[in-house]
């Protein structure tokens, strides 16, 4: 058995004027993340933790932010695609973890449908798909509600 | 066999007036971490470690900060029935590993006290909990001695 | 089979007239990383990955930043050292996956010389060493470009 570990470390702005996209679902708030792509924090690190895993490099080597091709793409598909490589290789997911940093909105109410919508991509069930969150309590940053954190970390096996 | 990772982060102000307890512990210092339960910084990310590893939520959905139940509550309780649902669930620890990011004070000699008292609670020997410690070098929040971050990243075999 | 999970966080300033050494390759920029040693910041949290993975303490405990012997050392001899200690416990390396968080300069064309270099000291190929790089959005320390933070996990087996 070939078993392989990951991990992903993502961070946006936020910011007026933008839809806050987490885990592939609108989370309904004042303010979203920025970015080139649909800023998908949560998103981002697993895609990074999942391409790590391979050493394939990281996101902003597969998706650049100055490709005409990735402005305002819905991270789903960028997923979607680097399951595509992780799946090359000949290698699955075992299970993913990650964990959210923000000050606002509370996820918790969203978190079943950002489970789902991950395993449906990966073809995991919600079980293998752990988000979690937590505030900065009010410090640097993501306390002063400026932007947001994701950490992501997977295990392969072949 | 069954293998499973997890991740956990978490972050708390610093204040006087508080006791520190890191790792179940209390290191004598001018400020303690700021929380609703006892602000373990380390138990609360090995906690949402464990949690993460099973997709069974995370600290705050377990242990509200909201709840009387668990003000000023000692963490290694929760750690305690945290462990009991990764139990539940057929598993046990293979490992732990932590990192502490605090400016002051040096918990360096605090680390094997820390270490027994989690693999009490978990029935595992100190070799199988790792604690590990840095400064922030002055930067940010952790470097003005405002906060505590702790890392921590789990093994499960079912 | 025994496997283990280690993982690392390194922190370091930004200063002027300081070498800029990351992943044991000197990477040309007008500011470098300040520390005792060399401040490689991403050998350091893959040092302490390997060291947790084992509970055999951090970077910190074997090589004091105190110690006239660790005076500007090269962080590839840390490295080398500590691979020593994990060979003696008898594991090996299964994978190492890494982030650096940096707002400048583009590390990208110097990866493929870090993985060469990290994988020669601990008998890997480069498919078994990734290093991925994310700017902080320009937020923050790392994002005011005053300091550089790597985060490494590892994956060991006996
Ligand atoms: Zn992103
Ligand atoms: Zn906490
Ligand atoms: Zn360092």
């Amino acid at each position: 058995m070939g078993i392989r570990i990951g991990m992903g470390v993502d961070v946006h702005q936020l910011g007026e004027g933008r839809d806050l996209m987490l885990g592939g679902v609108h989370v309904p708030h004042d303010k979203g993340a920025i970015g080139h792509s649909d800023a998908d924090v949560l998103l981002h690190a697993i895609c990074d933790a999942l391409l790590g895993a391979l050493a394939l490099g990281d996101i902003g080597v597969h998706f650049p932010d100055t490709s005409a091709e990735f402005k305002g793409i819905d991270s789903k598909i960028l997923l979607r695609r680097t399951y595509e490589l992780v799946q090359k290789e000949g290698y699955r997911i075992v299970n993913i973890d990650s964990t959210l940093l923000l000050e606002a909105p509370k996820i918790k109410p969203f978190v079943p449908q950002m489970q789902q919508t991950i395993a449906e991509i990966l073809g995991l069930t919600i079980r293998d798909v752990s988000i979690k969150a937590t505030t900065n309590e009010q410090m640097g940053y993501v306390g002063r509600k400026e932007g947001v954190v994701a950490y992501a970390t997977v295990l392969l096996e072949s």
